[in-house]
Protein backbone atom coordinates (compact mmCIF):
# COMPACT_ATOMS: atom_id res chain seq x y z
CA UNK A 1 0.00 0.00 0.00
CA UNK A 2 1.23 3.83 -0.86
CA UNK A 3 0.51 6.64 1.05
CA UNK A 4 0.23 9.81 -0.57
CA UNK A 5 2.43 12.87 0.91
CA UNK A 6 2.44 16.48 1.10
CA UNK A 7 4.06 17.90 -1.87
CA UNK A 8 6.33 19.61 0.49
CA UNK A 9 7.49 16.60 1.88
CA UNK A 10 8.42 14.99 -1.48
CA UNK A 11 12.21 15.46 0.12
CA UNK A 12 11.68 12.94 3.25
CA UNK A 13 12.22 10.01 0.16
CA UNK A 14 15.36 11.39 -1.45
CA UNK A 15 17.19 14.01 1.85
CA UNK A 16 19.30 10.75 2.51
CA UNK A 17 21.14 11.08 -1.24
CA UNK A 18 20.25 7.49 -2.48
CA UNK A 19 20.81 6.36 -5.93
CA UNK A 20 17.76 6.36 -7.74
CA UNK A 21 15.87 5.56 -10.90
CA UNK A 22 14.44 8.00 -13.14
CA UNK A 23 11.70 7.31 -15.39
CA UNK A 24 11.00 9.48 -18.36
CA UNK A 25 8.99 9.69 -21.54
CA UNK A 26 4.87 9.23 -21.92
CA UNK A 27 3.00 6.06 -21.78
CA UNK A 28 0.02 6.80 -24.77
CA UNK A 29 2.88 7.63 -26.98
CA UNK A 30 4.16 4.52 -26.13
CA UNK A 31 7.85 6.66 -25.63
CA UNK A 32 9.43 5.82 -21.94
CA UNK A 33 13.23 4.89 -20.41
CA UNK A 34 14.49 4.69 -16.98
CA UNK A 35 18.26 5.33 -15.90
CA UNK A 36 19.86 5.38 -12.88
CA UNK A 37 20.65 9.22 -11.01
CA UNK A 38 23.14 9.27 -8.42
CA UNK A 39 23.69 12.98 -8.90
CA UNK A 40 19.99 14.61 -8.04
CA UNK A 41 19.05 16.89 -5.02
CA UNK A 42 16.09 18.71 -3.23
CA UNK A 43 15.91 22.28 -4.03
CA UNK A 44 13.19 24.00 -1.82
CA UNK A 45 10.41 22.21 -0.20
CA UNK A 46 7.67 25.54 -0.32
CA UNK A 47 7.66 25.38 -3.59
CA UNK A 48 8.85 22.40 -3.66
CA UNK A 49 11.59 21.70 -6.29
CA UNK A 50 14.27 19.11 -7.29
CA UNK A 51 16.82 19.01 -9.51
CA UNK A 52 18.28 16.02 -11.53
CA UNK A 53 21.86 16.21 -13.53
CA UNK A 54 21.69 14.23 -17.03
CA UNK A 55 24.14 13.75 -19.78
CA UNK A 56 22.71 16.13 -22.46
CA UNK A 57 23.55 12.88 -24.88
CA UNK A 58 21.49 10.80 -22.86
CA UNK A 59 18.30 9.36 -24.39
CA UNK A 60 16.55 10.62 -20.57
CA UNK A 61 17.98 13.97 -21.50
CA UNK A 62 15.93 14.23 -24.86
CA UNK A 63 12.79 12.30 -23.59
CA UNK A 64 12.38 15.03 -20.78
CA UNK A 65 12.74 17.87 -22.92
CA UNK A 66 10.17 16.34 -25.31
CA UNK A 67 7.80 15.52 -23.05
CA UNK A 68 8.38 18.40 -19.96
CA UNK A 69 8.30 16.03 -17.09
CA UNK A 70 10.04 12.92 -15.13
CA UNK A 71 9.65 11.05 -12.24
CA UNK A 72 12.08 10.05 -9.17
CA UNK A 73 11.74 6.14 -8.17
CA UNK A 74 13.43 5.25 -5.11
CA UNK A 75 14.27 1.92 -4.77
CA UNK A 76 15.39 -0.79 -2.69
CA UNK A 77 18.67 -2.75 -2.74
CA UNK A 78 16.57 -5.44 -4.56
CA UNK A 79 17.02 -3.70 -7.90
CA UNK A 80 20.47 -2.71 -7.52
CA UNK A 81 20.35 -5.47 -10.62
CA UNK A 82 17.90 -2.89 -12.48
CA UNK A 83 19.63 -0.12 -11.86
CA UNK A 84 23.03 -2.06 -12.84
CA UNK A 85 21.08 -2.87 -16.39
CA UNK A 86 19.71 0.30 -16.97
CA UNK A 87 23.32 2.23 -16.48
CA UNK A 88 24.31 -0.41 -19.00
CA UNK A 89 22.16 0.25 -22.33
CA UNK A 90 20.36 2.73 -23.55
CA UNK A 91 16.62 3.19 -23.73
CA UNK A 92 16.82 4.03 -27.50
CA UNK A 93 17.65 1.05 -29.01
CA UNK A 94 16.65 -1.16 -25.67
CA UNK A 95 13.43 -1.70 -23.61
CA UNK A 96 15.02 -1.59 -20.46
CA UNK A 97 11.69 -1.93 -18.43
CA UNK A 98 11.55 -5.52 -19.74
CA UNK A 99 15.63 -6.16 -19.15
CA UNK A 100 16.04 -5.08 -15.79
CA UNK A 101 12.39 -6.54 -15.09
CA UNK A 102 10.38 -3.62 -13.54
CA UNK A 103 6.99 -2.59 -14.87
CA UNK A 104 6.16 0.86 -15.93
CA UNK A 105 2.55 1.99 -14.56
CA UNK A 106 0.73 5.09 -14.77
CA UNK A 107 1.67 8.45 -13.30
CA UNK A 108 -1.02 9.82 -11.00
CA UNK A 109 -0.55 14.02 -12.49
CA UNK A 110 2.20 13.45 -15.95
CA UNK A 111 2.40 11.08 -18.90
CA UNK A 112 5.67 9.78 -17.67
CA UNK A 113 5.01 5.78 -15.93
CA UNK A 114 6.67 5.47 -12.42
CA UNK A 115 8.21 2.04 -11.79
CA UNK A 116 5.33 -0.41 -9.64
CA UNK A 117 8.35 -1.79 -7.76
CA UNK A 118 9.81 0.84 -6.75
CA UNK A 119 9.69 1.98 -2.92
CA UNK A 120 8.07 5.69 -3.64
CA UNK A 121 8.26 8.11 -6.63
CA UNK A 122 8.03 11.67 -6.76
CA UNK A 123 6.67 12.96 -9.96
CA UNK A 124 7.60 16.66 -11.56
CA UNK A 125 7.14 18.93 -14.39
CA UNK A 126 9.84 20.57 -15.78
CA UNK A 127 10.71 24.06 -14.67
CA UNK A 128 14.00 24.99 -15.66
CA UNK A 129 17.05 23.46 -17.53
CA UNK A 130 20.51 24.42 -17.49
CA UNK A 131 23.92 23.01 -19.99
CA UNK A 132 27.10 22.36 -17.53
CA UNK A 133 29.64 21.65 -20.60
CA UNK A 134 27.48 18.26 -21.32
CA UNK A 135 25.32 17.52 -18.34
CA UNK A 136 21.81 19.36 -18.42
CA UNK A 137 20.50 20.32 -14.69
CA UNK A 138 17.12 19.88 -14.57
CA UNK A 139 14.88 21.58 -12.14
CA UNK A 140 11.34 20.16 -11.27
CA UNK A 141 8.48 20.99 -9.63
CA UNK A 142 7.03 17.91 -7.45
CA UNK A 143 3.08 17.64 -8.60
CA UNK A 144 3.02 14.54 -6.97
CA UNK A 145 4.54 12.19 -3.77
CA UNK A 146 4.08 8.43 -2.48
CA UNK A 147 5.59 6.32 -0.37
CA UNK A 148 5.05 2.40 0.60
CA UNK A 149 3.49 2.69 3.78
CA UNK A 150 6.10 0.19 5.64
CA UNK A 151 9.11 2.74 4.84
CA UNK A 152 7.39 5.46 6.27
CA UNK A 153 6.50 6.76 9.44
CA UNK A 154 6.60 10.53 9.15
CA UNK A 155 10.14 10.44 7.90
CA UNK A 156 11.72 7.28 5.64
CA UNK A 157 12.74 4.33 7.65
CA UNK A 158 15.97 3.60 5.72
CA UNK A 159 17.13 0.20 7.39
CA UNK A 160 13.41 -0.99 6.14
CA UNK A 161 13.93 0.86 2.37
CA UNK A 162 17.00 -0.43 2.41
CA UNK A 163 18.18 2.32 -0.56
CA UNK A 164 21.56 1.99 -2.49
CA UNK A 165 24.10 4.62 -2.42
CA UNK A 166 26.51 4.92 -4.80
CA UNK A 167 30.45 5.28 -4.45
CA UNK A 168 31.36 5.37 -8.16
CA UNK A 169 32.19 2.17 -10.41
CA UNK A 170 29.79 -0.95 -8.90
CA UNK A 171 30.31 0.26 -5.39
CA UNK A 172 27.47 0.47 -3.22
CA UNK A 173 26.57 0.50 0.32
CA UNK A 174 22.61 0.07 1.48
CA UNK A 175 20.90 2.79 4.08
CA UNK A 176 21.44 1.45 7.61
CA UNK A 177 19.40 1.92 11.16
CA UNK A 178 17.76 5.08 11.34
CA UNK A 179 19.16 6.94 14.79
CA UNK A 180 18.03 10.20 16.52
CA UNK A 181 20.43 12.78 17.59
CA UNK B 1 47.20 11.99 6.29
CA UNK B 2 45.52 13.75 3.14
CA UNK B 3 46.35 12.45 -0.07
CA UNK B 4 45.10 14.90 -3.08
CA UNK B 5 42.36 13.72 -5.54
CA UNK B 6 42.34 14.86 -9.17
CA UNK B 7 40.07 17.25 -9.66
CA UNK B 8 37.66 15.57 -11.79
CA UNK B 9 37.36 12.35 -9.09
CA UNK B 10 35.81 15.11 -6.62
CA UNK B 11 32.28 13.54 -6.85
CA UNK B 12 33.83 10.08 -4.89
CA UNK B 13 33.71 11.97 -1.63
CA UNK B 14 29.74 13.16 -1.92
CA UNK B 15 28.46 10.71 -4.88
CA UNK B 16 26.41 8.85 -2.08
CA UNK B 17 24.65 11.35 -0.60
CA UNK B 18 25.98 12.51 2.83
CA UNK B 19 25.12 15.78 5.08
CA UNK B 20 27.93 17.68 4.46
CA UNK B 21 29.81 20.96 6.43
CA UNK B 22 29.67 23.90 4.05
CA UNK B 23 32.49 26.56 5.10
CA UNK B 24 32.32 29.93 3.66
CA UNK B 25 33.95 33.08 3.67
CA UNK B 26 37.57 34.46 4.01
CA UNK B 27 39.95 33.44 6.81
CA UNK B 28 42.47 36.85 5.82
CA UNK B 29 39.26 39.15 6.69
CA UNK B 30 38.01 37.05 9.69
CA UNK B 31 34.83 36.84 8.20
CA UNK B 32 34.38 33.05 7.90
CA UNK B 33 31.13 30.50 8.73
CA UNK B 34 30.11 26.84 8.59
CA UNK B 35 26.59 24.89 7.88
CA UNK B 36 25.23 21.75 7.41
CA UNK B 37 23.69 21.08 3.75
CA UNK B 38 22.16 18.08 2.68
CA UNK B 39 20.60 19.66 -0.36
CA UNK B 40 24.03 19.02 -2.84
CA UNK B 41 24.90 17.28 -5.81
CA UNK B 42 27.70 16.74 -8.53
CA UNK B 43 26.72 18.45 -11.73
CA UNK B 44 29.60 16.85 -14.09
CA UNK B 45 33.16 15.59 -13.51
CA UNK B 46 34.75 17.40 -16.80
CA UNK B 47 34.72 19.63 -15.64
CA UNK B 48 34.06 19.06 -12.36
CA UNK B 49 31.20 20.92 -11.12
CA UNK B 50 28.99 20.85 -7.54
CA UNK B 51 25.73 22.39 -7.04
CA UNK B 52 24.65 23.73 -3.44
CA UNK B 53 21.33 24.90 -2.40
CA UNK B 54 21.25 27.47 0.24
CA UNK B 55 18.58 29.75 1.68
CA UNK B 56 19.05 33.10 -0.08
CA UNK B 57 18.59 35.05 3.92
CA UNK B 58 21.52 32.25 5.54
CA UNK B 59 24.81 34.02 6.03
CA UNK B 60 26.15 31.33 3.74
CA UNK B 61 24.65 32.27 1.12
CA UNK B 62 25.77 36.03 1.61
CA UNK B 63 29.31 35.02 2.08
CA UNK B 64 29.57 32.72 -0.95
CA UNK B 65 27.95 35.80 -2.69
CA UNK B 66 30.58 38.43 -1.59
CA UNK B 67 33.78 36.05 -1.80
CA UNK B 68 32.37 33.93 -4.89
CA UNK B 69 33.58 30.57 -3.01
CA UNK B 70 33.27 27.60 -0.69
CA UNK B 71 34.71 24.56 0.62
CA UNK B 72 32.68 21.09 0.99
CA UNK B 73 33.70 19.06 4.50
CA UNK B 74 33.15 15.41 4.29
CA UNK B 75 32.56 14.70 7.76
CA UNK B 76 32.41 11.26 10.04
CA UNK B 77 29.54 11.11 12.53
CA UNK B 78 31.50 12.19 15.31
CA UNK B 79 30.80 15.67 13.61
CA UNK B 80 26.81 15.12 13.68
CA UNK B 81 26.74 16.83 17.11
CA UNK B 82 28.85 19.53 15.26
CA UNK B 83 26.24 19.58 12.06
CA UNK B 84 23.63 19.91 14.76
CA UNK B 85 25.12 22.85 16.82
CA UNK B 86 25.96 24.48 12.86
CA UNK B 87 21.89 24.15 11.67
CA UNK B 88 20.88 25.49 15.10
CA UNK B 89 22.53 29.39 15.40
CA UNK B 90 23.36 31.87 12.62
CA UNK B 91 27.12 32.75 11.69
CA UNK B 92 26.03 36.47 11.45
CA UNK B 93 25.74 36.50 15.77
CA UNK B 94 28.18 33.58 16.95
CA UNK B 95 31.38 31.73 16.39
CA UNK B 96 30.07 28.26 15.19
CA UNK B 97 33.48 26.84 14.44
CA UNK B 98 34.46 27.37 18.45
CA UNK B 99 30.78 26.28 19.85
CA UNK B 100 31.43 23.32 17.75
CA UNK B 101 34.56 22.28 18.40
CA UNK B 102 35.89 22.33 15.14
CA UNK B 103 38.78 24.31 13.26
CA UNK B 104 39.08 26.50 10.72
CA UNK B 105 42.23 25.64 8.47
CA UNK B 106 43.81 27.28 5.39
CA UNK B 107 42.07 26.18 1.81
CA UNK B 108 44.58 25.86 -0.88
CA UNK B 109 43.27 27.46 -3.61
CA UNK B 110 40.85 29.67 -2.16
CA UNK B 111 39.87 32.21 0.61
CA UNK B 112 37.65 30.15 3.05
CA UNK B 113 38.48 27.11 5.34
CA UNK B 114 37.98 24.30 5.24
CA UNK B 115 37.50 21.87 8.41
CA UNK B 116 40.39 20.25 9.98
CA UNK B 117 38.28 17.70 11.41
CA UNK B 118 36.83 16.51 8.44
CA UNK B 119 37.36 12.78 6.17
CA UNK B 120 38.15 15.35 3.26
CA UNK B 121 37.31 18.51 1.81
CA UNK B 122 36.70 20.19 -1.72
CA UNK B 123 37.46 23.65 -2.51
CA UNK B 124 35.25 25.37 -5.51
CA UNK B 125 34.76 28.54 -6.71
CA UNK B 126 31.27 30.00 -7.60
CA UNK B 127 30.45 29.77 -11.17
CA UNK B 128 26.80 30.48 -11.48
CA UNK B 129 23.50 31.16 -9.04
CA UNK B 130 20.49 30.59 -9.49
CA UNK B 131 17.09 32.02 -6.91
CA UNK B 132 14.68 29.27 -6.75
CA UNK B 133 11.45 30.75 -4.70
CA UNK B 134 14.15 31.70 -1.79
CA UNK B 135 17.13 29.14 -2.36
CA UNK B 136 19.94 29.75 -3.93
CA UNK B 137 21.15 26.73 -5.80
CA UNK B 138 25.07 27.73 -6.41
CA UNK B 139 27.20 25.70 -8.82
CA UNK B 140 30.72 25.76 -8.07
CA UNK B 141 33.85 24.58 -10.44
CA UNK B 142 35.89 22.48 -8.04
CA UNK B 143 39.32 23.62 -8.02
CA UNK B 144 41.34 21.40 -5.04
CA UNK B 145 39.88 18.19 -3.49
CA UNK B 146 41.25 16.19 -0.83
CA UNK B 147 40.59 12.98 1.78
CA UNK B 148 42.23 11.26 4.33
CA UNK B 149 44.12 8.01 2.82
CA UNK B 150 42.60 6.13 5.50
CA UNK B 151 39.04 6.52 3.93
CA UNK B 152 39.99 6.08 0.62
CA UNK B 153 41.41 2.99 -1.69
CA UNK B 154 40.18 4.71 -5.28
CA UNK B 155 36.79 4.77 -4.28
CA UNK B 156 35.26 6.01 -0.41
CA UNK B 157 35.62 3.43 2.03
CA UNK B 158 32.11 3.78 3.55
CA UNK B 159 32.53 1.94 6.44
CA UNK B 160 35.37 3.60 7.67
CA UNK B 161 34.45 7.08 7.03
CA UNK B 162 31.17 6.57 8.37
CA UNK B 163 29.27 9.58 6.76
CA UNK B 164 26.07 11.09 8.17
CA UNK B 165 22.96 11.08 6.48
CA UNK B 166 20.12 13.20 6.78
CA UNK B 167 16.46 12.09 7.02
CA UNK B 168 14.84 14.69 8.33
CA UNK B 169 14.17 16.22 11.62
CA UNK B 170 16.82 15.27 14.09
CA UNK B 171 17.96 11.99 12.30
CA UNK B 172 20.23 10.30 10.79
CA UNK B 173 21.45 7.03 9.30
CA UNK B 174 25.62 6.42 8.75
CA UNK B 175 26.99 4.60 5.78
CA UNK B 176 27.80 0.97 6.05
CA UNK B 177 30.02 -1.69 3.97
CA UNK B 178 30.61 -1.28 0.66
CA UNK B 179 29.69 -3.79 -1.74
CA UNK B 180 30.46 -4.61 -5.08
CA UNK B 181 27.97 -5.45 -7.29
Amino acid sequence: MRKKLPDEEFYHLINHGPCVLVTSGSMKRGEINVAPIAWGTPVNDEPPLVAICVATSHHTAKLINKYGCFAINLVSRQLIPAIKICGSVSGRHADKFKRAGITPSGCRKISTPFIKESAGHIECKLKTKADYGGVFLFVGKVVHCEIENRFYDGHLLPEKAKTPHHLGGSYFFVSGKRKKY
